[in-house]
Order: structure tokens, then C-alpha cells, then sequence
């Protein structure tokens, strides 16, 4: 059980820290905590995220894949799932996994998106039909 | 504000699922909530950590570092951050760096501790004592 | 987050009392918690308002404009939104500002109508169609 | 009574959004939720803060009081109000008026402080013995 | 503000203890706390109601009228309201005044029914459109 | 279990309703919801408690005893009943029966004082050492 | 009232660990909190079964009835009771009594099915109309 | 996680109604929901128990052992757990098993202490000093 007050909190790397705010901020909606000369804190959809500034790997960049590495946040609520999408869609923020239903005909069957941020993070939202699923 | 009932997901990667298993669910305490032969879902402190595997990078390992990437607890609660250090002793879990107090003397002063995995993902947990200061 | 249980609260002019627990309590349906000979204050929405016994300003009166200065509350749910906006429709409580939505096509859309009180203060009523907006 | 995770909203004047960001979230420690070019939106312990840029009156500056006009958090812990002025004090943080008790001897005794933003807009921190006085 | 696990308490006289057991537990569903010689306690939708043993009045018995001794239940769902009318209607419990809706028209809207125990006691069910007029 | 939003309701006799609001919401800090010409409605303590305007009964007064009819609170948390106890005798609020503890040895063990209010209702504040026994 | 926080908790016969887990886990997805030699222990929709290693009875097995002993969960909302019933179908878990609809016409109307662990345990899963009838 | 609302059901033999009832309201401090010919049904502790007329066996009665069927509530908080042992003190319940501190060194390190019914099922209380130990 998840005490009440508690946050999850997860440091990633950024290339870039105005990038970061950016794509966070000013696109997904999140909240800025702080900013350092290294780092810049979130309220990641209420847990802490927090982006590290770290030297971009030299090109070309490497290919990105969901797994094993990605994080996001699994809705409890259909509309919370459906408010997150529309935002990206109206605000043109690029998918790197379009919206889709996956695991049809299974208890786990979910919807879910991806995204990337401009470090190239994956970032995953989900619903699930089931509740008891989200874990 | 993190509507209630949302959870956290984050995937990370394994080298053997039955040790991934053993870390989380035998000695940190967390709990297994599904199994599949390429991963296991977790709750992870009530939100969803998936353990997916992947191959072993060959020996020797890379350096392992705190930043840019770990991932963790921060609880709202001096007691809880109490209760799993003292757990981690009791079940003399390795820690990777040991309970400190960072930015004494700071209005963002906490405690921490973290852990390594077996697969080399670092976990910290943290404690603030100003919550404020948790994002 | 905000603590439950913590209250925001806001100091406005009154040129009136009388006139003030009128349109609060009576007219918009607020609670009185403690009149004092210089001052009421209010279970506003939850939250602490105080009215503070002020000299007019001598005619003829200001203009009276929603920036930079106004408050009120943004409700979660539309229905919460809808109550308090046909309170006023059935009690003919003066608007200054009709119902609208604003920002449509864009994810801050919200639907919102201004009350002016006695003493020229503004008060608006939102509700956001993305919660994560309300912020 | 205030339904679960509705807001207050409060939009005040700034002279300078520069200055407004660098007081709220750098040192009052709350989070920026959006920037414009005209104001900026904050997450003000919970509720949502709007400054608005707006023309500095010409020197002198008015005298500023804390009559009829200012706003702030009541805060239903001890604890909580504490860690604010101690956050306070370890950055500095000029207050406009020092941490009181008011009210000694009566059942609406509180204790009180008083910060004076970039733009001349006074907050108050407030703890009342009797939580019933809240209001 | 009602503190999370505070129950209000109402006193009732009860000619007999055996009917008001039969009236409160048996037919409107409420749970029997404690049984004593002069009184009995029961959960009463969450609040405390005891019944204490008092002499009937010599008949005739007194006019019984709503104003201005009652009690009852606001319930902030409708549903709620309807699942205990439902309740009286199937167990066939005997109303004092049937469902009715009050000042139509007028924001205090709200539908009510009101039952009347062995002891002369009335009990009004209430459910207000704006459940900002529940108090 | 007692849903979240609803409240209990009661309905007692006033002689006079300004001394009824003097009491209620001046001296025991109670809110004051709505104010009609036969009655006012109280948020008190988080519940709704509506004095109806009532005929004084001819001297001399009758005889007022707790049993069978009174009501009040029964607090969870020790330091809330302190807290209306402090209120009554800062404010010197008369009492009917002073501060005592009540089946001392038994499992019912709880405290309590009473009140008078200008129209003869009794009520009783109480905390119980077992929360079980609140019912 | 239940206390947040506390867990009902319920200790049962398992003629094998490993079946037990498999139903419990992978078939109704439970959550695996701990596993011993002698017991596994489980989140079970939020409270605690423990199965505990026990002797198979010798064949023929006895008969398993309903009364007087099983457990389960009662379900505030249908839609979660939906799901579990769903859950049942999509993965072929044997009922040991149909979904169906039990007391028509009485106030204590409730839907129900009853499932049967490897260890011959009745589970029952049911969704009253009138929440009221829960206990 | 627990849905709030949702109530675990426990339904168990009695080989005697009245002897039931008496235990659980009138010893345990349980509520009567409801009762019927040949069951009764309580709020024990927040959860539906269901105490079903069963035939007591013939004498010479088995041996009652606490494995591998039981029953409990495991409180969050050390209070909750002193409460109710106070209580079977105070009123002389017996004991099946004395209070006693298990796993003493380990983690699942736990108080407990276990009552027996008029009809031999075993109710265990228990408290843990890591709540995480409760699953």
C-alpha cells in the first residue's frame, strides 16, 4: 500500500536542461520544482522527476527502444488517459509509439501511448481495463 | 496533484528474473504481482516496477554511478524511511552508498541511502525534512 | 501538494459589512464564521476570505478590471461549476462577466463567469476540461 | 466544506515576472505550472497563483499594508508552519513583518508572519492554536 | 470542517427498547453498538444515536410535527437518498410525510421524506441539488 | 460506515434566534449557513444543526435533563475535545455539567462536559479512551 | 469504521504452495507478498490471506459447501465486481457457483459467484444494490 | 490496493446464536448488522463477518489449533492494537493464546495475541512494527 504522501522519484538524463523544461514543462504539463546549474526537478503527475544534465552521446545516437528501459504513469481513470492524449495531440507533441490497444481479449488489456523527450527517454502513459492490472 | 489511484511505471532491465525476484519480493519486501517468462511485474512501494530481461553486458561490468539514472522512494514520513533502512539491515541487504545526511544546513536537507540491484539498477530512498522539498 | 486540511486564505476591502455577509453568505451561499466590528470572515469554498472594513474611494469609483487582481475557485468537476453558476442564475446575482469558455482549441480551455461583490472585487469561476490546467 | 481537489485561484500583479518567478519558486520554494509572456501560473501550496505583468506605479511606491489586502496559507499543522519560517530563515528571505503571536489569551490566537513579494503583494503564514478558528 | 472520524451524538427517548431495536436495526438497516439495561447505542448511518429507555406519555399521545425537533441524514449522492427510500418502500416501513421535493424553483431545492420511530421520534431524509445548501 | 459528504441533520428549538446565532456561531465558534425569518442553519462541527423559531415556554421554565434528549460530538482525537473545552472557558460559556470522567475502570471510559444553549438544548462533548466505543 | 490502514487478515489450508500460488497469483491476480516453507502470504484485494501448508484429507474428498465457512470481497462499486467476474471468464477459472442474482425483491438483493481454490477454499465475490447491506 | 468502500466478507460456524452475539457485540465490541433465524451478521472491525447456526460437533470437541485456519484484523497503528487487548482485559475475555512479541530480530517482528469464540474459531490480532510486513 502506498502511504499517502509518498512519491515515487526518478533521475534521468537530459542533454540539454532548457530542452528538458521545455518538453516538460511547457508541452507535457508538468510542474518546474527547481532548477540548478546541473539538474532541474519536477512534479512529474505528482512523483518526482528529475533531470540531470549529462553529455549527449556522440552521433549517431544510438537506437531507442521501450524495452527494458522506460517509465510513465498507468491511469486509473479512462479520462485522465484520454485528457493526457488529447493534450498531445493538440499540442503537436510528437509520439514515438502511436496510441493502441494492446493485449486484446487478455485481463491485461490495456491502452497506451509513448512518447520521447528530447534526450531521448521514452516515456509510456496506459490504461488499463482492469484496475487490478496496474501493477 | 496526483489523482488518486494512479500509479507510477517504470521499466528497468534484468539479467535473471529469478534473482530480480529475490532482491524485490525476499529481501526488500515488495510485492510480485505477475510473472511472465520474459518479466515480472512488481509493486514497488504501490507503484509498478517491471523487471525486463536482457542480456548481461560482458564482463567487465561498466562503472555503475548515481547519475544521471536511479530511481527510488521519497517518503513523506521519517518513520517509513526508518522502517526500510532498518529493514535493509536486519536482512543485511548490501548498500551501494551508505545513510547519509546531504545539504546539512540547507533548506533541501534529506537523508538517503542507496541500494544496487542485482542487475546494477540503483535504488535510493530519501527522506526530506521539509516535505515541500520533496519534488 | 496541498496539505489536507491546510487553508488558503485571502484579505479583501469591504466598504460595507452588511452589505458584505449579504452578498457572501445570503446572496452566494458562503458561511459566516465570525463577524468583528472591523471585519467578517468567511468559510469561502473551503477557504478563509476576510473582508476588512474600508473607506470608499470618493466617487466617482475606478474602473474595475479582471487583471491583474481578481480571485475565486476552480472546480474540479463540472457539476460543482454548473451549481454554483445556476446559484446565481436563480438568485439574480449580478454578473460582470457572462459565462464563456475561453481558449477553445487549445488544452487551457476552461469555462468561466465573474461576480463583482459590493466592494468592486472580482470573483471568478472556472472549470478546466484538463484538470492538469488548473494550475 | 471544500471538495476533494478543487482550488483557489488568486491572480495578484507583478512588476516584473523575472523577479516574480525568482520569489515564488526559487526561494518560496513553490512550482512554476506555466509561463506566458504576460504572466506566469503557480502552484501556490496547493492552490493556484497567477501573476499578472503589470506597469510598476512611478516612484515613490506606495505605503504598503497588510490592510485590507494580502493572502497566505493557514496552516493546519504546527509542523508545517514551522518548516515554512524555517525556510525563511535559512534563505534569507526578508519578511515584512516577524513571526508574532496574536491574540494571546483569546481562542483566536495564532501564530503569524509576513513576507512582502518583488511586486509589494504581502502573504501571510498563519497556525492557529484551535483549528476551529480556521476560518 | 468535520474531522476525519469525529461522529456527532443524539440522544432520543425510546418507550421501549425492544421496538426502537426492531424499528432502527431490523428495519432501517442501521447496526446495534451496545445494549444496556436503560439504553441501546446504534451506528446510525456512521453517527451515534442512543435510545434511552424513558416512561411513555398517558394517552392521548401528544400531536406529533416536524418543527422544530427532528433529525436525519443529508446525503450528498442522490443515489444514496434513493437506496434508503427504496429500503423503506420494500420493508414496507410507515412514512410520516412521503417523498416530496421542497422549494422547487429555489436554489434550496431538495427532495425529503421523514419517517416517525415507535417512540414518536421523526426522522427526515433529505438530498439537495447543491449540496452547498446541506447546511 | 458514514459516506464521505454526508451529513447528519437536526432540528431543535430556539426562543430567540439572535441569541441562538450569539451562541452558536459567537461563542462556539460554529458557522452560520443560512439565516431565514422562522430559523438559522448552522454548520456545526461539520454537521447541520437548524434552529426553528419557538414559542418561549410560559415560566417558570421546566426542569432540563441529559436523558432522554441531547446531542453533540464525540471527538476521535483527545486534543480536539481539549481544544472546544479551552474555547468554553476562555470565552466563559456557562457549563451544565463541568469536565468529568465517566465510567472510569470500564471499557467506556470517556470524558465529557455539557452545555446549555439559551433555549435549554443540551450538549454533550465527548472522547472516549477506545475509538470503538463511540458508537 | 475501519481504520485506514489496517488489513483484515485470514489464514488457510493449502494442500500445495505451489497450486495456491498459481491460483491466487497468476489466475485472480493477487499480489505475492512473501513465501516461505511453510506459508505463502498474500495481498488479496488488499488484505492478507495466508495459506499455510497443510496434510491433504484422504481420498474421497469431502463434500465442500458454502456454509458455513468461506470468505471473499464485497465490492462498493458493480463495475469492480464486473471486473473480477470478467476476469474469471476471460481466464477460464472454474466457478464452483454461477454468477447470479440472490434475495430478488428484498432489500438485501445482491449479485454473486463463488470460486474454489485447489485446497477446496469457497470464495465468494458480491455486489449489493444498497450499499447499506454490505455488513 | 484496497478499493475504499470495498469490505472483506468472512462467514464462519456458530454452534450458537445467542452465544455469538454475545461475544462478538457485547464482549468484542462488534456491531449487529443483522440477524436472521439461522445467521447473524456483524461489522467486525470494518469487514462483514457472517456467523452461521451450525451443529455443534459431538463431544469429546476436537483440538482447536491456530493453523491452519483463522481469523484477524492486523492494526497500522500500535494504539489501535493496545486498544483492543486493554479492551479483552478490562472485560475478562479469555485468551487463547497470551500477547506475545513473534520473530523477535527479524523483520516480520510482530505483536499478537489470540482470542477463541463460544464456537472454537480462532480470531488473531496482530501489529507490526513495519507496516510492510503486513501483507
Amino acid at each position: 500500500m502506498r502511504e499517502q504522501g509518498d512519491a515515487f522519484h526518478l533521475a534521468i538524463p537530459a542533454y540539454n536542461l532548457e530542452e528538458a523544461e521545455d518538453f516538460y514543462v511547457r508541452q507535457l504539463g508538468c510542474k518546474l520544482a527547481r532548477r540548478y546549474a546541473d539538474r532541474i526537478t519536477l512534479d512529474f503527475f505528482g512523483d518526482q522527476l528529475v533531470c540531470h544534465l549529462t553529455e549527449e552521446p556522440a552521433a549517431p545516437r544510438p537506437d531507442v527502444a521501450l524495452y527494458p528501459r522506460h517509465f510513465g504513469v498507468t491511469f486509473r481513470e479512462a479520462a485522465d488517459f484520454d485528457a493526457v492524449h488529447h493534450l498531445c495531440v493538440q499540442r503537436k507533441i510528437e509520439v514515438f509509439r502511436e496510441r493502441a490497444t494492446r493485449f486484446e481479449g487478455l485481463v491485461e488489456v490495456h491502452q497506451t501511448f509513448v512518447l520521447r523527450d528530447p534526450s531521448d527517454n521514452l516515456i509510456e502513459f496506459k490504461h488499463y481495463a482492469d484496475p487490478r492490472m496496474m501493477y
